[in-house]
């Protein structure tokens, strides 16, 4: 279980040759192609435009690239490399600002680069940390499925926003492995996958690995969200997530908040899958930057622009949903109802 | 006040030379271009693919149709005439099901054939009231945009879905209309337009039609709307209407619904502004056919396609907003109040 089944679903991203190999996102759902990243500035890149993205796939990446960067370094001595290593992890962890995963992956090998004197041991063994941090990610994600699965009834109708899919994570996904997870339980489930505007990682992304996979899916605007929820459609709400806060507080594409506030008042159990990485136990909301992204994402769409030149575009990329509106979050270690602040901290204190 | 000021904004259509000219709406905000509809077929087609929408505009559009079919006919009596223009009546109102707009500029300009004798006559004034229906409907957004101004307060930011702008009436607009005029009485106003996925009125019209009139426009993807308003960065909401019934249930562009929702949970007082010709004070919401449009409108922008082969696709044009949502109905004989059953009892009695 704590290798990757290739057959089964996509992999994300892998360690191959000196190299992390990873789907190209933005190429999606046209066609699935490849690129491979040969140092950390391509890892970098490949974060910033969204080629990797997803907050578990994107702290994998971030270690692969810290991997990468010890593995190509020439310095002869830890020292040197120790610097370098501290350079690469600035650069990657400036990549995206939101998601907590980036510095949890980059933290993992940078402490395990300060366990070796000598430069070959912290190659190799960063590499293996990263390695294994991958397979820990499919691991934690069937774990987690198991836990939200049980929270799926036959014959549901699960809506997700965004992709937390196997394209967000190693493979499998958080939300999307719940799914996974209850299918395999031998549940029939229907999926109801939201646009995601504006980078649409739910036509992109969740409907194209779900139509893969043999799952029913079926895809709608954001607009109509309320819509079927008030037309008795929906049956529960299950999304990832970028950051949660020892308050419960959760960080989440754009979208999620009124998502989770519209199943409230739909009274539709409104879910949260994460594995413990996803988790900030240190700071309050007010802490947190919430990333602005390009305009260009809202006017064009390709090459086709759908917004008049001389409009002024506000484009947040996440949001806040607040724990009253959260009926569980789904973890590896099992599902923490409210209230969150004091669940979070016992289980935290009796796992870190 | 009773003319068009072409001047001023954008006419949406017109009669001109026994053919009715309008925006081809389809390609905006690209380029603004016109097309000449020659006969009620022509009409049709242009509702059908939405080179023009919007409830009040397809109304006048629709009694523009029916004219072309008698100013064309070869007819040379009443009976034979009467029969020819009953069919172009089904015929245009089969176009599009939800705005009871369409139905009533039939009716009136079928009414008045009905009142002559003279091929001639039917010709003549069926083309007449077209045309003063077109007039009327300017008229009409002045007088409600004045009654909307006074609820929109100096400095507010107001939020606005889909367009309800001159584009989507003969010229000023319903609810952007509440914002012209609130501005001619001298009132900052900034617009936060929805993009309102999937045809993207907000982008592609809102967005448009207020950057040509240099008003403070921001743009946002439909996701957003929670985020900004519980970042306190909404003062009001006003939208259009297709159809409101006597109970005060609005159907209006998808996506309205939750607008309104997620208004009333942050206490922004959400309004709706349109003429008593989109009342339907005869049918129950069970009656409403909801339209659903093609796929085509979710997986692709353009000839981009943006979602997998294979997915399924729920596409609803409209939703129901519940009246409990709604702070005010504003139309051209003032602001309606709850109880909205009462009160517009009350109006209809004394004016229809």
């Amino acid at each position: 279980m704590a290798m990757p089944n290739k057959g089964d679903y996509l992999t994300t991203i892998a360690w191959e040759n000196d190299g992390v190999k990873m789907i190209d996102q933005t190429k999606l759902p046209e066609s699935l192609e490849y690129i491979t990243c040969k140092n950390y500035m391509d890892i970098a890149d490949a974060i910033k435009k969204l080629a990797i993205r997803g907050a578990p796939a994107i702290g994998v990446a971030a270690a692969m690239g810290l991997a990468l960067c010890a593995n190509n370094s020439t310095c002869n001595n830890k020292a040197k490399m120790m610097e370098e290593l501290g350079l690469a992890y600035d650069i990657l962890l400036k990549t995206r600002p939101t998601a907590i995963n980036l510095k949890w992956g980059l933290d993992k090998v940078f402490e395990e680069a300060k366990k070796y004197d000598r430069v070959d041991d912290i190659k190799k063994n960063t590499i293996l940390e990263a390695i294994k941090m991958s397979h820990d990610d499919i691991t934690t994600n069937k774990l987690l499925g198991k836990f939200g699965s049980d929270l799926i009834n036959d014959g549901e109708v699960v809506m997700t926003h965004c992709n937390a899919g196997a394209l967000a994570t190693v493979s499998y996904g958080t939300a999307l492995g719940v799914i996974r997870s209850a299918m395999e339980a031998g549940k029939k489930i229907s999926v109801i996958a939201t646009e995601t505007r504006p980078v649409m990682q739910g036509s992109r992304l969740t409907a194209f690995e779900l139509v893969q996979d043999g799952i029913d899916v079926s895809l709608i605007p954001d607009t109509a969200v309320g819509y079927l929820m008030s037309n008795k459609m929906i049956d529960k709400v299950v999304v990832g997530a970028d950051r949660i806060l020892k308050s419960g507080h959760v960080f989440n594409k754009i979208g999620t908040y009124q998502v989770a506030l519209l199943a409230k008042v739909h009274n539709i159990p409104f879910y949260v899958a994460a594995p413990l990485s996803t988790f900030d136990m240190d700071s309050n909301k007010e802490d947190i930057v919430i990333e602005e992204r390009s305009a260009d994402e809202v006017v064009k769409i390709g090459e086709k622009r759908i917004a008049p030149v001389g409009v002024r575009i506000f484009n947040p990329a996440f949001d806040v949903t607040s724990p009253e509106l959260i009926a569980g979050i789904i973890t590896e270690k099992g599902v923490i109802y409210p209230p969150y602040e004091l669940n979070l901290r016992s289980l935290f204190k009796s796992d870190k």
